[in-house]
């Protein structure tokens, strides 16, 4: 283990997330929140249980009361020790007992609720019937922004954890690819981002050849050929905080097309960059990035949004697409991540992490865009 | 990767199992069934996506329809690579649409649908506002023994889980325990679990000393005493199905005291096995382990039920518990794992997995019970 998951922040600073939560559910109309286990837990309290299972654990953050984390007690001890553990308190339930009822009693019976968007199913029946004249919304619809704007001290730590991205992308480039499996590289990718300080490796995608057309084509055992267009994604936690980073790369000298088309994506992620500032729409980045793809005649090869919000997780609110109309704030950190996927040839894909500065925007990101060439 | 973490079924086994969940479903009065990624997604159908994110991917299995599987267009192709995918249709949905009105128009509108205990609430919320009629119950809920009663390939990649599980007791006995850390030993486990063919290793619970005495302490940077009991706890996948054992071993001679407890937990744990036949409820197996503990005096302190189902997880109903009237059924699976805790001492816990036969239960562990002496 060369890291945490969690971010090593205080319990004062838990409470002022806490709080600052707390004022915007009031100011969203909200009777209060109800937090599961993932990144809102992570991000609240820094507590992350062992396993998520089917036994209730719910932060409550309600008006007029301090915050309550409700538990298994099983789960008391390691919640105890949560560096977010002085900020709140603990109420523990024991198998047998019925945790809804216990949540139930400290909540307004008529509110409308914010609960995590990965709340089970299960426990948010559990409540609906606890408090059949309560409501909810998802917190990605009620307060998407809760998380969206990072502070200095995570913007510091998103920094890091996409310099170590970028050590990766450093290093693979001098690895062999022709010959190898993509799952060899693969394992590369994931060594070398551990290698530089992830405690976590959420995805290392090498797509070779017409697999690169799939956008979601995580690897396989295909042996990549000389020839070969090769998309790169890769990502995960460090210190509790998260990167996310693809390269297009060539094995071999590219032809005349590639060499075009990965231009068109590179002219398109740069676009999509130069859109950022304050007080445009998510959807605006989208649109710029897509506009240069689109005007070159390569518009419904780019099947999927541009961007998606980055930090306790790698993949959360603000989402730069079209319908977007939240406005950019200093201190949203996202991906502007266009690609281009040609069904059974290739794709090519070319992303970097983007915060929203005072007056415009800054990659933590920062490798070659240019079509690299491997052997 | 010396596995899967999923099971080598065919489509004529998934069609089968989703016919069985149709069956099962109408026969509770289910309009139909909603099922998420993860373990019912799993079983039903062998997908496992590669990431679980907040777009909608979800099968719907109703009355009057084959299967569908709804899914963001972006995942479409490896769903359509998945062992059950001829036995179903996929309707993909792209991103910007709207996924919960698609899924809508494939049900009921005043239904009551059985949903996946771990579906995001997210999407239950979706589902809810787009049909107001409609209502829902979790499947541990409204078919809590979907999963519960194995068939002969399922028992036995479960009895292989099993004795790759006791493989590696056999094989963790010989390494040192005095002056390590329960971290190193709880990495000796899992590599132990990966030789034995685990491809997914869920737990390696290492407690030693006063650790023991937390039931859900998993591993720390306690250095291991002579002296010590130290409670071992480790399983995962193996070929998709699960294990999970528990043994608790002590470091050089143990006490007068240490060995009597240690001795009614053996007794308790074999209480509970010998309990287990057809038509006996899942409580009557946690009262008779639970009984000769409260006997022996030590009620107060074994603070958990005293098992759960395994399957494709290691997690799942049926639950050894108080109130929990369901029969046994032959082909169920679940744990036996009474323990006794005490607070700032020690603790101990001996958990076999167990199946119901025609006329009783067989052990999936078999590794001795006896309080084991390490170095």
């Amino acid at each position: 283990m060369t890291g945490s998951t969690v971010a090593p922040f205080t319990a004062d600073d838990y409470r002022a997330r806490m709080e600052r939560a707390a004022r915007a559910a009031a100011d969203a109309g909200l009777a209060g929140l109800l937090v599961a286990p993932g990144p809102d837990l992570v991000w609240l309290t820094g507590y992350a249980p062992t396993a998520i299972t089917e036994r209730l654990t719910l932060l409550v953050i309600a008006a007029g009361m301090d915050p309550v984390l409700v538990v298994p007690t099983l789960e008391a001890p390691d919640a105890a020790k949560a560096p977010g553990a002085p900020a709140l308190s603990l109420r523990d339930w024991t198998d047998g007992k019925d945790p809804y009822a216990a949540t139930a009693a400290l909540l307004d019976a008529a509110g409308h609720f914010g609960v995590s968007d990965n709340a089970w199913a299960m426990h948010l029946l559990g409540l609906q019937k606890a408090l059949p004249g309560s409501s909810y919304a998802s917190l990605t619809e009620a307060l998407p922004m809760l998380r969206a704007v990072k502070d200095a001290a995570e913007l510091e730590l998103l920094a890091a954890a996409g310099a170590a991205a970028d050590a990766t992308y450093e290093e693979i480039r001098k690895v062999p690819f022709a010959g190898r499996r993509e799952s060899d590289v693969a394992r590369d990718l994931a060594d070398l981002l551990r290698r530089f300080g992830h405690a976590q490796v959420d995805f290392t995608i090498v797509a070779s050849g017409p697999n690169g057309a799939n956008p979601h084509h995580e690897v396989g055992d295909r042996v990549i050929e000389r020839g070969d267009m090769v998309v790169l994604d890769f990502g995960g936690l460090r210190n509790g905080y998260g990167s996310d980073t693809s390269r297009t790369v060539h094995v071999g000298e590219p032809t005349e097309e590639e060499r075009r088309v990965h231009d068109i994506v590179r002219e398109a992620q740069e676009a999509g960059f130069r859109a950022v500032r304050p007080g445009v729409a998510c959807q605006e980045v989208d649109r710029a990035a897509r506009a240069v793809i689109a005007d070159a005649g390569y518009g419904e090869y780019f099947i999927h949004r541009t961007g998606h919000g980055i930090g306790v997780t790698t993949h959360e609110p603000p989402y730069m697409i079209e319908g977007e109309e939240q406005p950019l704030v200093p201190g949203m950190c996202f991906s502007v991540e266009p690609g281009i996927y040609l069904p059974g040839r290739f794709g090519m894909r070319i992303e970097d992490i983007v915060t929203v500065t005072e007056d415009g925007g800054r990659r933590l990101n920062d490798t070659t865009r240019e079509l690299v060439i491997v052997d």
